[in-house]
This record gives structure tokens, C-alpha cells and sequence, in this order.
């Protein structure tokens, strides 16, 4: 099976400039299979605030109303993923745009909880595998915003990290995939205060004798156990790093923390 | 050959529900190899009103400085592709929405005036049609918006019904096609005020009579001088009419006008 990269850019450098441009000035020249996924950043909550529509965060969601969802489906679906594809087209990668709906990508529900109304939140239900590598097979690259839909006509605002591990799973029936995310830091740190800390290689072992000695920061837990998640459903590597270390971060030699089943 | 069909709808279908509900279900129950390419209506214009970004029109364009542009790209690639799109997935349609930058579909070059500037407008270069082929071939359904790219990383404002015609001349190498537009008229009119006038077929003769006896409308001009261009590039049918006429309009016996060759 040949390799294929999942990677997930957050708010942060798409709200940067500068970073964005490097960032996708490094992703356009990776030659092998690849697909993006991008969160929304500071824009929709711009949007939102000169439209003068209230915003609400429950539990690190935005609460998604008739409205939010408007600019979440305008910011994410369209100015974000839209100028990103045509810039990536600018560098010579052969990029598609695309959202949850977009030939049924992926499926989800409206969040059910038991007492709070997240409004238009989805959570996935489902990756169609097949379609995606219908256009990885011609050379396309998939740039993936963080919206889907319920099959029934309703669109859905859906977590752009979940969207990216939920992608590399069901790819991972078909390829070796690694799934890399991109943040602001070089890796998993060790202590949080010391950005030379990157524990290289997190397995099992490692994670478990971390937790004992409580050297995993609080704030770096969902990610390592969303990771190892992912690992147990299919997908072969997960690797945290710095957008600016992607090259590195492709190669077995990665300079941000690789997350292994062994 | 197959035959395609090329069917656009304008902004005035997009901005009324009754119609937009009625036209995407009869649109999504064609069986038949089809494309849609849709228009903007008020929703940019309105969104520009409330974002406080003066919006001036020239010939009919848009005048398109970098606000409007994002706009543009926010309204017509966003919103109101994403939920027809949505829509339609929700009728069983398998729709995937797309703008000219992705998979570099459709190229153009910002507009060139010797005296005038339209900003970030673009005339059309060239269309791929081989990359719609593939998406045809697996029973998608391309959703196109009128958003263009250059190739060097800049997206473009692009009048619809060109892209409509540029992709059904595009597509006629590989297909039959009958491009059709949807109007909020029955069809080409030889008395404005008389919704029966409808003219049933006009060909090079008969347009000339038409012409000869002054039964063609100003307004109706330009439609007919577009349908003609796109029949002498290959297009084999150019049909205009009502949107909720469109079943009609598929068959042998159209009630719409029907412009053909001979």
C-alpha cells in the first residue's frame, strides 16, 4: 500500500499570514498522495462580530445558530478553502476544494446531548473512502473545510480535527496513512515552558510511563488520546508538530513527536 | 456520444425559496448526465450593504476590489453553492460543488479595458473538460459558481451565464449537449408583455426573418447572439426558459425557445 499524508493546519496559521504562505508553499511540493484539512481561525468570529450575531462557546464549540452557520459555511467552505485551493493551484498542486456534502464526503448528525442544543454542530458518522481516492488515483489534492452534512439537506459545523482523524481512518483501509497535525508548537512537550522538550516517540509504553510520571501537560491529553484512537482504528502513524517543520515531519526522522502503536 | 445537459440558473431562482425548492427537486430527479451552474441574486449585494462595502456596477458587472472579491467568493462558493449542494444531496442527488480553481476547472485572466478597470473580474481562458468527464463517469453532478481562477493563485469574479456557455462548448467534444438557461421568462418572447409570444424554435433563418421584421426585443438580444456562439463552437442545442418548465424543456418538445443550427 502506498503512503498517504492527512494533514490538518489550524486557525492559528490561518490567520497568520506569513505562516500560511510558508506552510503551503511546503505543502504544495510534497510529491506523494496528500490531503489537507483546514480549521476556520479569527475570520467567521470577525464576520460574526461586524454582523453584529451574537457568538456563544459551549465546551470549546461554537454554538452554531441559523446564522453562525451561514458564516461558517461562507468563511470556512468558501473564503478559506477557495483562496487556499487557488493558491495551492498558483504552486503547481493540483488542489480541489471541498466540504462535507461535496460528492457525500462525510456524514454526520446534529450533536445530541442531553441537556444542552449545540445547534447546527455534526458530529461524523461517516468517510466515503471510494470518492476520495477517485481523485487522489487522478493526481487531485483534496483541501477539506470543516463542514458536513446530515444526507437529508442540512449542513453541519464539525471540528476540524476530528474531521482530519475521521479522513484518516477510513483512508486507512486503502493506504499507509499518516496523519500530521500542524500547530504552534514543535511537538509534544515535556514541559510546556520549553519549546526543546519534544518527547520524539510516544507508544504505548512511553504513554503510559509519561502518565505515571506526570509528564504529559494537561492541555496536550486529548490530542495524544485522540491519536492513539486513531491508531487502534487503522491509521498507521500520528505526528504533532510545528507547520514550519513539515518536511522534516514527512521523513522517518521527525523533528515533532511521532505517536506509534510500537 | 451521450448526450449532457447544461443547465443555469440565475439569481432571481436563488432568491426566491418557492422557486430555488421547486426547480432543485425537479433538477435532482433527471436521470441524464448533468452539470448546473448557478448565479449569485441579491445575497452579495445584501452582504456588502451590511459589511458597510459600497458596491458599483459597470456594464452590468460587478465592479470587484478585494472586499467585494471576498465576498463574492464568501456568498457565490460558499453559501449558496454549499447548500444546494446540501440540498440536492438530500434529494439523492450526488452533487459535489466546485469553483473554477478547483481541479482547475475553469481558467480566466482579470478582465482587460483600455480605459476601464473591473477589478478582480475575470474573462475565461479555457475550461478542463476532461476533469468534469471523471467526475461524470463516477454519477456526480458538478455544482459550478461563477468563480474563476488565473493559475497564478488569484480567484475571479466570472459572469454565470458565460461560464455556462463556456463549459457546454468545453463539454461538447465529449458529449451531446443542450445547454438550457433558466429565465423567469417562458422563453424568447415576440411580444414582452405577452407571456404566449413564446417563439418555439429559431434557427439562423429564422432569426434573420425575426430580425428583418423587428420581432426580437432588445433585451432578448444578447441571449439569442450568446446561444448562436456557443451552437458555432459545437454546442448542439441551446434551449431558454422558464425554471419551472424544465422537465418540458429536456424533452423533443420543448415549451421553452430552442435554438439550433437547423
Amino acid at each position: 500500500m502506498e503512503r498517504l499524508l492527512v494533514i490538518k493546519i489550524g486557525g492559528n496559521i490561518i490567520d497568520d499570514e506569513r505562516s500560511l504562505s510558508g506552510f503551503l508553499k511546503d505543502f504544495s511540493s510534497i510529491q506523494e498522495p496528500k490531503v489537507l484539512v483546514h480549521g476556520g481561525g479569527k475570520l467567521a468570529t470577525g464576520l460574526a462580530e461586524k454582523l453584529n450575531i451574537p457568538q456563544q462557546m459551549m465546551e470549546g464549540r461554537r454554538v452554531t445558530d441559523d446564522e453562525t452557520l451561514k458564516i461558517i459555511i461562507m468563511v470556512y467552505s468558501g473564503y478559506i478553502n477557495k483562496t487556499i485551493v487557488a493558491r495551492l493551484q498558483g504552486m503547481g498542486c493540483n488542489a480541489i476544494g471541498l466540504s462535507g456534502m461535496d460528492g457525500d464526503l462525510i456524514r454526520a448528525h446534529k450533536r445530541v446531548h442531553p441537556t444542552k442544543d449545540y445547534g447546527w454542530v455534526g458530529d461524523i458518522d461517516s468517510v466515503n473512502p471510494r470518492f476520495m481516492q477517485q481523485l487522489l488515483v487522478k493526481s487531485l489534492t483534496p483541501v477539506i473545510a470543516p463542514v458536513t452534512h446530515d444526507g437529508a439537506g442540512q449542513a453541519l459545523n464539525t471540528n476540524a480535527d476530528t474531521i482530519a482523524s475521521s479522513i484518516a481512518v477510513a483512508m486507512s483501509k486503502l493506504f499507509h496513512v499518516r496523519l500530521i497535525y500542524c500547530f504552534e508548537k514543535k511537538g509534544v512537550l515535556q514541559n510546556l515552558n520549553d519549546e526543546n522538550s519534544v518527547i520524539p516517540l510516544i507508544t504505548p509504553e512511553v504513554k503510559d510511563g509519561l502518565l505515571r510520571e506526570g509528564k504529559i501537560s494537561e492541555g496536550m491529553l486529548p490530542k495524544i488520546t485522540n491519536a492513539f484512537t486513531a491508531l487502534s482504528s487503522g491509521v498507521d502513524e500520528v505526528l504533532i508538530g510545528h507547520a514550519s517543520d513539515l518536511h522534516q515531519n514527512l521523513s522517518d526522522k521527525p523533528v515533532g513527536t511521532l505517536i506509534r502503536k510500537a
